[in-house]
């Protein structure tokens, strides 16, 4: 793959000045086109073999643009916060808002390639980790993204001789470290490793390109030049061809199942007082459990208006530790969140090991409120469908235990509480004019609600649907299946 | 202190369920006066003796109000990423937006106080984070934040005897663990510590009150109707008598000098080059120093329009690593921004251990910019210089070495910068009408930079003047002195 690059023609010194001068002078401007434009965000990654000039490029990338609106994001290897989260979490966190560009400096694939060449990584998790970045990239595409994906290549021999060369001179000796030369001697398999990720993981919407690093200035011109196109071609026309679907990803889904806590007389507080306290405590217990420590717990609470996804938030979190749990209640997007790909707010609120994310709606909305309203372009929630079974298996995957509840209510009961809402006066802050507005779209909900619980009813993280014109049997039956899931998940 | 609180009288079953309608109601109404009005941020605390409720309290006021606007933090161990900031940097991020609510729950105060009580921490030490409290809480008081601290009492004997009531039934044993009984033992320690901590923090914009937790449900309508108070103040007028001057923190300032790199003739390329390459190096060996991954720099830059920040910068990060090091433009606060108290983006970009922060322009535009276009008014900027020392001394005593650059050029000279920036293509984002406009207010901006490095130049963060008419030579002279300070702090 490497050795069919086109040999570089270095320029003279001034035709190579002129050449620089108009790059700049013109990368800036495709760069402010984009910003005004604020529609696509711009993802440059920067990887390739050491000594190749990696780093000085990117200083070189935020010299010719106006770095302002750039940011460089340079991973090493992970911290406390990023081993206690999903893979994926710290390249979410890298996201550039739209018209904005974020440099990735040795991101998703360095840490891949170089774990495998290293032995550390076995070929299927390292296939199983492309599997994940091409899932992430067509997402970012799909949100509009311009991916530009660069590898720097120096063959060993000029490798070596670079490194020689720096070596011989005192001033830049520090240039070239211990692990430079540990990089030098696997040369050969970093080679084989990269072809094998860049060919499984170049896409019409996310391509790689193969520099020649020889040549500092040719290597800097062709990436400048390279960015320029993707920059002009974002800020044309927007891109007639989606990118291609990917199959789908997690477990195929099955019908839900519907909890049978549906019973003629409802429950007395002399009945569910003890069994609630009795199950707070086996909770409490669990999650106390030193394996917790390596685990942690996302619960999902959907429903209509009313349905009592408050109340039994309330009930769970009094059987817990504050330190240990977030309540998150999720509206609208804001401008700013509106401003990056969809899912990325609720990365940020992802449960770090040992703790517990109780989720009061989540990204469900954009198959719900957001396709009922029309909010979400057909196209976009269909695609969601996919993209929540992707994310919460990454989720899964990294040990968080992810539990579904979708509330069931009766629209005679939801009516009843509406009523009731209104008339207590601490209680009206919850019954608002959009409430009823919703409740008049019940018929439009119902479709959207079926297809979400059979589309996204995986084995590793399953619906549980519980009937809840019933609060006290409602509250108890999710506590239960929470003690459930984490009994079974704790061994 | 704890023997003369108010005996808790006792409601019946109705006195009490009107009683709290009542105050939900208007603690909702209060808090969406406070939300609407987006003026002051409003900080609840809540500490006390292990046993006294305060879980519970928390989860109360989170149902009587509308939790979409609390924020609830509860604080354990410091993690890795608290570790590696200052002190007083994970408090910054629990800070509320103005209008909303952030509920602290065992925060600044129970650390400081349990470190105290198992002796982890000196009286000494105990005295300075009093200190760094009380200057905080000074901070959130002048941005108009509404702060409200509540310790819950209860005598070693309730407290045995709440502990062996929990035990006793099998449902609720689990509420009481062996910390509890740890901190039992500990319990008049405890109150000697926390009296003396209430005793030396209570002011009149940042209230102590104590609250006697015999009873659960007076001691939540205590604190209810406390809160409720203080949200009705905040709302009706504007505090008139501002919180008291606090002494100045820090060491006191003694005019800056002026670097000596004031020189005839302008620096050659030859000369300098070699040069730079040299220094780079030794800065680069230095941050590899072991020691240094215990401590951090950051480096401000500040000057007028085309003093050569931007160059400095660029002639700094070439000699680092791209995983260590952030580069932070800072330009006008986002509305976003102005929302939190105007140290807090600043704290956001604290460099963590091992790490170094670079600032294009900072905190410094208080009392620069903010001063001369009246961005700020005259009392804020003028607090501004003694916040700006504690600030950078919280940072210092961490173990962040900040070094702080004045860029001077002449006005010749900016005007020989400006006019080649207009002519060069790639160079004309750099200038802007704002440019010729802030030239022109040259003399306003003399005595506000007299000002800020008489005021600012401290013995733990000292300014260093930089001619930089001459770039080559100013650069140098920045890396230099970086070098040295690096040196001397890492011995």
């Amino acid at each position: 793959m490497f050795d069919r690059l086109p040999e570089p023609v270095p320029l003279d010194g001034d035709r190579l000045d002129r050449a620089i001068a108009r790059l700049r002078a013109d990368l800036l401007d495709a760069q402010y086109s984009v910003l005004e434009q604020g529609r696509a965000p711009v993802v440059v990654l920067i990887a390739g073999v050491a000594g190749a000039g990696k780093g000085v490029l990117v200083n070189t990338l935020n010299e010719w643009m106006d770095p302002r609106h750039i940011r460089t994001c340079a991973y090493g290897p992970r911290n406390e916060a990023e081993r206690q989260r999903p893979h994926m979490w710290r390249y979410w966190q890298a996201l550039p808002q739209r018209g904005r560009t974020s440099i990735i400096f040795e991101g998703w694939y360095s840490e891949a390639i170089h774990a495998r060449v290293e032995r550390r990584m076995k070929r299927r998790a390292f296939e199983h980790s492309l599997h994940e970045i091409r899932r992430f990239e067509h997402m970012l595409a799909m949100e509009g993204a311009v991916v530009l994906k660069f590898w720097l290549h120096l063959d060993a021999g000029e490798q070596r001789a670079r490194f020689r060369s720096l070596e011989r001179n005192k001033a830049t000796r520090w240039r070239v470290t211990s692990n430079d030369w540990h990089e030098h001697r696997r040369h050969k398999r970093l080679c084989k490793v990269a072809a094998e990720a860049i060919s499984g993981s170049d896409a019409p919407h996310a391509r790689w390109h193969l520099v020649d690093a020889r040549d500092a200035d040719h290597c800097e011109l062709t990436v400048g030049r390279t960015l320029l196109r993707a920059l002009r071609a974002a800020t044309s026309v927007r891109p007639a061809a989606p990118a291609p679907a990917l199959p789908p990803a997690g477990v195929a889904g099955t019908p839900a199942p519907l909890e049978a806590v549906r019973a003629d007389k409802p429950m007395t507080k002399a009945q569910y007082e003890p069994e609630l306290e009795a199950l707070q405590g086996r909770l409490n217990m669990l999650l106390r459990d030193e394996k917790f420590a390596h685990r942690s717990l996302a619960v999902v609470f959907e429903g209509m208006d009313a349905a009592g996804k408050g109340g039994s938030i309330r009930r769970i979190t009094r059987a817990l530790d504050a330190r240990h749990y977030s309540v998150h209640p999720v509206s609208a997007p804001s401008e700013h969140e509106r401003s990056y790909p969809w899912l990325w707010r609720f990365w940020r609120d992802v449960p770090h090991d040992g703790s517990v994310a109780l989720f009061d709606r989540s990204w469900y909305g954009r198959v719900l409120v957001e396709r009922v309203e029309g909010f979400a372009a057909e196209a976009d929630w269909q695609r969601a469908y996919d993209e929540i079974n992707a994310f919460e298996q990454e989720w899964a995957e990294h040990g968080v235990i992810v539990c579904k509840f979708w509330l069931e209510v009766s629209t005679d009961e939801q009516l009843r509480r509406f009523n009731e809402r209104s008339r207590t006066r601490f209680k009206r802050f919850k019954i608002t004019p959009d409430d009823w507005r919703n409740r008049e779209k019940w018929a439009q909900y119902v479709p959207a609600v079926q297809d979400m619980l059979a589309r996204t009813h995986t084995e590793m993280s399953p619906w549980q649907v519980v009937w809840s014109d019933d609060k006290y049997r409602a509250r108890l039956a999710i506590l239960g299946e929470l003690c459930a899931r984490l009994e079974s998940a704790l061994g």
